[in-house]
């Protein structure tokens, strides 16, 4: 599977929402879908879908569509989802335990091998299964558990230091909760969500309309 | 102040960053700042700052750079929060306490009302201040708050139904987490925040990473 250059990241996020519908026909045990479908699941256009996935390869039949679980297996491989995942996350305040809840419950590609923080009251603890650690712990259980991916959901000002303990022990990928500006090497992928982000973009768009109903 | 077309969302999503560096700025009494202290405190380059605000407007002087203060009250305008908005949470979980939390704690500029959920153990609680209404209580609680922006953290299967009732309210700027795909009227402006898309997407990214890592 050679992609034809580098997909844009808006298609690779589209990837995983693919997988979910995909994931939901093959429990339904549908066989086979259109796109016409996809797009009905997805929000996404057929035409979209179809380009997409055309970044990967030719994986549809014309006039009949795609091999569901085919399909499925397909984008598992292309995400790295095929294999195993092992996942840290740092901080297990309200946003770190919900992420771990969730990805324990609802995502079965990642496992959560452990949480970590330094208050005495929840260290020694387990959400969902899964042990809080004491942070003194990272390298360690990084080491023992081949933890591939971390997830940083402590204070701002906390942050960086733990990116440079996840990088030098070869942690290169990490989703950031933090609201900071990490500095890492350039190997090191960093994704940045930021819930007050978010809200503030979305008060922007949707200004115009609040202004209106105000006058109402 | 009259937009040079409509900027980007990446511009767009670059100005609540602006926004946090400068009221840090203001908190520690700097009065004038260039685009290259700009740029080292956000990580975005001198020249990239320079070319968002141009969107807007002209605020700098060449050589001297930026009134702090006066850049910062711009950029509340533009993106709107000059005025109060209010925010009601519906699905006080995990998420949605973690959410409402950092809110109240760490963002001034929009005013969580409340959060709404159908689970007799909490509703009646507070979250840092915040009532957890019943569920039922949804569209009094809007009209009475006037309630602008809706976050939506209940399961999947419940958020298109919040969301029609959020519409009905005309309540038209929606922040959803539930990994649903939602259906709104074209003037509704719903942001996804998708914790698994976001998982997923660094994997595909890390996984050359990942791959090279194992083989050490």
């Amino acid at each position: 599977m050679s992609p034809k250059g580098d997909p844009p990241i808006s298609v690779i996020k589209r990837l995983p929402v693919y997988l979910r519908v995909l994931d939901n026909l093959v429990k339904r045990d549908i066989e086979v879908v259109s796109s016409k479908t996809l797009s009905k699941e997805t929000g996404f256009t057929a035409e979209q879908i179809r380009k997409d996935l055309a970044f990967f390869g030719a994986f549809g039949t014309r006039g009949t569509g795609y091999t569901t679980n085919y399909l499925r297996e397909i984008i598992l491989r292309i995400i790295g989802l095929d294999k195993q995942t092992n996942v840290a996350i740092i901080g297990a305040g309200h946003l770190g335990t919900a992420f771990a809840r969730y990805n324990v419950r609802e995502n079965p590609y990642t496992n959560v091998v452990g949480l970590f923080d330094v208050s005495p009251d929840i260290v020694g603890d387990e959400v969902e299964g899964v042990p809080i650690y004491h942070l003194n712990e990272l390298e360690d259980v990084i080491k023992h558990e081949r933890v591939q991916v971390g997830v940083i959901t402590v204070p701002a000002v906390h942050a960086q230091e733990i990116v440079n303990r996840l990088v030098e022990e070869n942690v290169n990928a990490i989703l950031n909760f933090a609201p900071a500006t990490l500095n890492a090497p350039e190997n090191v992928r960093i994704h940045n969500v930021d819930l007050t982000i978010e809200l503030q973009s979305l008060i922007y768009f949707a200004r115009d309309q609040i202004d209106e109903g105000e006058t109402d």
